[in-house]
């Protein structure tokens, strides 16, 4: 499969990698958003959170947090955003899943916050009962 | 303690729950990017991926993959974003570990993308030993 994240984890594509295990490897993003910027990736391929393995989601999970508390021991950031992409209308660049661990400093203007404005709770109530139905 | 997802939890607060077990729940969030979007909340209070437990975390990523299934299925988005926010830096906005499942549509404008610039690989390779050590 003409997959990156796939070649990546083969070895066939360099990248700077700093975690790997059975299920996972964690490699820095070369065009980090902040500095720190790192993806969390699980080996099996799976194109999306719809198609991967419940064990594999589980333990990426994990290693994001591992990976949370050394960065923040490391780079000390203000915080940390996480963010995970399917599909192209959701900006998913590469289809293999992947993690992004973003270390984020007090005002440095990255975004990934939006105006809080009520919805309407008939609708919301609405919506919500068609995704329970779904369950 | 004076958590709004801790009240939310024990019934204090009323929300638009679409989902509980024993270590998770989830509610439509009050005031939505985008139709249907909603929050994957571990039960145990932890104010951060830093704190919260491997199980309740482990258990939230499989829940959200199941809601995430049951929105493809009822909604139809094009896409979806999955956020987590640790930190006000990071727009965390209730102190309280929660998850984001935000619907995409093509072009609704809602964000979560950014101009992909490469970063010098020297710097990169220098924070990823950074991080990597104290792992």
């Amino acid at each position: 499969m003409d997959c990156v994240f796939c070649k990546i984890r083969d070895g066939q594509i360099p990248s700077v990698k700093i975690y790997d295990d059975e299920r996972t490897f964690a490699i820095m993003d070369i065009s980090p958003l902040n500095e720190g910027h790192l993806l969390v990736i699980p080996k099996a391929h799976a194109a999306t959170i719809y198609e991967i393995a419940n064990d594999d989601l589980g333990q990426a999970a994990v290693v994001t947090k591992r990976i949370a508390l050394a960065m923040q021991q490391s780079l000390r950031p203000d915080g940390l955003n996480i963010l995970q992409a399917n599909g192209a209308a959701a900006f998913q660049s590469v289809p293999h899943l992947h993690l992004h661990l973003i270390p984020r400093w007090n005002g440095d203007g990255k975004g990934f916050d939006w105006k809080l404005i009520k919805g309407d709770l008939e609708n919301i109530r609405a919506v919500g009962e068609k995704i329970r139905a779904a369950l």
